[in-house]
């Protein structure tokens, strides 16, 4: 029997993908030729090698359809802004591998290895324009004061996103980093656009401001969860599932969670780790040393920790709500994924 | 005596720096210190060596105030939305030096060259993001549609730039432009957002359509008018007063108009162009042949022309407003400039 949640995916979904293509086509007419195929391979529209393959879980956009539902809107309305919120986060995303020089994600090259950096930062910054020439499709009955503030949440979303990425970047060539410094960073990098969204969600469905508030703090703890989840599946991950090497967070020398956790906690690790680039055939008895440290357990208790605190707030909504229900089962799966 | 654009810069020039400068500062809030100092740095603001130097003229800012006030309206009251323009122009400087891999810009080091590739893709994000926020500081007597339209108008405006933007990279690598290529791809790059200045200045003083498409098709034609003098100085100008080598254009071999023109009419130039890179000690030669195949003409010609459609459009404005004449004075000016 599907879940509600697999159930309101389902009507969902698809409907994210056609009002993404719809705005998509609209945004990038006959002129823009090289743009639109560009992003199209980006966003997975084009050159998969299987359905769905090579898009991302949109799950931005669905939690922000969700978040319209639970406060009893129509989400159907809203669906030009969970457009806006995946644009957004794929702008970031083909940004972010050029920053990180990441040459692969979803199993496909990046699209800076294919077209190269230059045409890639620009088509990146299209994309971040289409996100909020999108919002423009909100229509009736949502009013121009809302739409202003979803210019708004999304605005302040974004400065919080590449604040969070600089951290990030500047973590490259820290030799120290304080844990709550990797905190800061994921609340801009990672929290921010998934607790906008769902804000979002509630200001396109109601003007109730304790249920927007509620929404709001669930998808920031949801985000912080999901980051922390994450940097536990780059280390022990099944690698064919995340699409790239499980290791690979070891191999690239990425300052995730359990890394910074065990730099602060074991001399032994990092006189390894700052002593040169760790290899692929290290990576076992690196990834053994890492549970010895403890630095899995801590990992694994704060996504539970996070998780918790966003179900905390699940409890401001009407629990009869079946968007409510959905969203307290996405919390529970997506910090419960291998992949 | 000053004229009247001489004394209306003096009065919206500093109130603009002074918008930018606040809305700055509350953007970039503690944890975002070295985010806070590269865009400083790009803005002219930090590491100066004399007073205004390393800032831009605000051309587009100066003309939204302009234009609100040529409509009749409080140009003070749209502060926020000059403020919001020259954060996007800087966004795409930002963007584009990194792309165009240009090394100094106002006789100081590109932002890239400063601070690595990473972060100032990234700071660029930052700068784009912050501009859409500062529309939200436009308050009463403003309404909530007028601002979406603002913000309808400056998405629309950042999708042109960027498909301008893929054009001209794409010029790089092509051996044959058509002059029709060239223009498209500069009603992108740069009169998109001079045309959403002058615009977005019609839409925060007043409700009048005439007015407004006056007001556009006038920013519009001045961009055109702007890029094509840039091309004119990027070989013609002096050199000093560029603040990079006014040989540098055909040095780093820009497909700029007089360029475009010549590929197009001799075969000798394109031989020799299509050959490699121009040597600085060429350069004396290759400009005397451009002016012998009349591209220095052309391009003139096409300045003077563009300048003069943007004033056709001035004259369905008042023309005993201040502000009005200041633009008509202010179009002269900029095509007649050699720097």
């Amino acid at each position: 029997m599907p879940s509600l949640l697999d159930e309101l995916s389902a009507e969902m979904l698809p409907a994210i993908e056609q009002e993404m293509l719809a705005t998509f086509n609209d945004g990038f007419p006959a002129q823009f030729g090289l743009m639109h195929s560009m992003l199209a391979y980006h966003l997975g529209w084009q050159e998969t090698t299987g359905r769905n393959t090579a898009r991302g879980k949109r799950i931005r956009p669905l939690t922000l359809l969700l978040g319209t539902m639970a406060v009893e809107g129509d989400w159907r309305a809203a669906l030009p802004a969970a457009a806006a919120v995946e644009f957004l986060h794929n702008f970031s995303l083909i940004h972010d591998d050029i920053e990180d020089r990441s040459e692969f994600r979803h199993g496909r090259l990046t699209l800076w290895k294919k077209v190269g950096v230059a045409q890639s930062i620009n088509a990146g910054d299209a994309l971040f324009s289409l996100a909020f020439l999108t919002l423009q499709r909100l229509s009736m009955p949502i009013s121009a004061e809302s739409i202003c503030e979803v210019y708004r949440v999304l605005g302040a979303a974004c400065l919080n996103l590449t604040g969070g990425q600089s951290l990030d970047l500047d973590f490259e060539a820290a030799k120290d980093i304080e844990i709550q410094s990797y905190y800061t960073m994921i609340e801009g990098k990672t929290a921010a656009l998934m607790r906008a969204s769902t804000e979002i969600g509630a200001v396109l469905g109601s003007s109730d401001a304790a249920k927007r508030s509620a929404l709001a703090n669930f998808g920031h703890y949801l985000g912080l969860a999901f980051q922390t989840q994450d940097d536990l599946l780059g280390i022990w991950g099944e690698t064919s599932a995340t699409g790239k090497s499980a290791e690979s967070d070891l191999v690239t020398g990425k300052k995730s969670l359990p890394v910074i956790y065990a730099l602060q906690r074991d001399e032994q690790f990092k006189k390894r780790w700052n002593s040169g680039p760790i290899q692929a055939e290290e990576v076992g008895k690196i990834v053994a040393d890492l549970d010895l440290i403890g630095a899995r357990d801590y990992t694994q208790q704060q996504t539970d920790l996070f998780t918790q605190r966003a179900l905390d707030y699940i409890l401001y909504l009407p629990s009869d709500n079946k968007a409510v229900m959905a969203l307290k089962s996405l919390a529970e799966s997506l910090t419960r994924r291998r992949a």
